[in-house]
């Protein structure tokens, strides 16, 4: 999947490429300055490090959101994923990828003391690791339940199984098989 | 997901189409005696439904197969879909179908007074409803679980979440909301 989202960027700069070519010099040069602006104005949020234009994001900075309740992710656009699903009212915590240590990330380059520190500071009850459902984001998440453990907050992993609308015919034998793992009771 | 389907069987069944048009009329032949016999030797299994070429399906007849659990599947094909993950060592009991009021298909449409005869007979302990994670399916598993609650036997629900590899990213709003619902505690 990973090489299929390369692949289908590498398209989209490719088609990029050539409209900026044909494109009239003032569009490239607006472009320019907007990517400049882009950079400079998007910060990382102090608190959970999401894309921000001020020093504390706007769901940190939002008081109706949850605040014993904690989701990790790995990027922003995980984060934006759930927001956009309307589905969590808690607060995030991004670490900033997964543990890898062939390209030698290690725990040290993830926001995780920053992570224990909130789990300290903001008194949370819960940290959701909702890393991706992908080798490095299951073993981060077993890291971080590792990590964590000392500090005697509940952690919890987001469910992994057959997607809304799917079809079992058509799902992997791995999601199958946590499928029937993660089976729960259902009442009559 | 389930217009793609149709659309690409469609295709298929195109290609199939001129492929014998073109064919010489012996391999036609050959074919119409295949599929004849296919209907004629191809049986339901007595005991679970799986298409079986005898009176009992290999599955029902291995005595290894633990008895005591039950996995409920909408056809044939998700059976096999579970037998490939090599994910299941339970027994099966495949429905038919699902509830479609629309389609007419309702509860004595579907061999549910077979699944709770076994239920009572076989000692089952543990019925998983494994319809699939479409609205029917889901309406389906809920009827089943409410209609089984006399018989005392324990009703579970195979886990809908992320599937294995996936990105959060490319999950939809619906699959996302229940990956957060059914999260699960994660030891550290």
């Amino acid at each position: 999947e990973q090489a299929g989202v390369a692949a289908g960027s590498l398209r989209g700069a490719e088609r990029m490429a050539v409209h900026l070519l044909e494109a009239p010099a003032d569009q490239v040069q607006a472009l320019v300055q907007s990517l400049t602006r882009l950079r400079e104005e998007v910060k990382t949020c102090a608190i959970c490090g999401n894309w921000s234009e001020g020093e504390i994001c706007n769901i940190c900075a939002d008081e109706r959101r949850h605040p014993r309740l904690l989701c990790v992710v790995e990027r922003p656009t995980d984060l934006w994923a759930f927001e956009q699903a309307e589905a969590y009212e808690g607060r995030y915590h991004v670490l900033g990828g997964t543990l890898s240590p062939l390209s030698g990330v290690t725990a040290e380059d993830l926001r995780i003391e920053e992570l224990e520190r909130r789990i300290r500071e903001e008194g949370v009850e819960e940290v959701i690791l909702a890393t991706n459902p992908s080798v490095e984001g299951d073993a981060t998440a077993h890291y971080l339940a590792h990590r964590l453990a000392p500090l005697g907050v509940k952690t919890t992993r987001i469910a992994q199984g057959v997607p809304v609308g799917g079809h079992l015919g058509y799902a992997d034998s791995g999601t199958l098989r946590l499928a029937l793992e993660g089976r729960r009771t259902i009442e009559g």
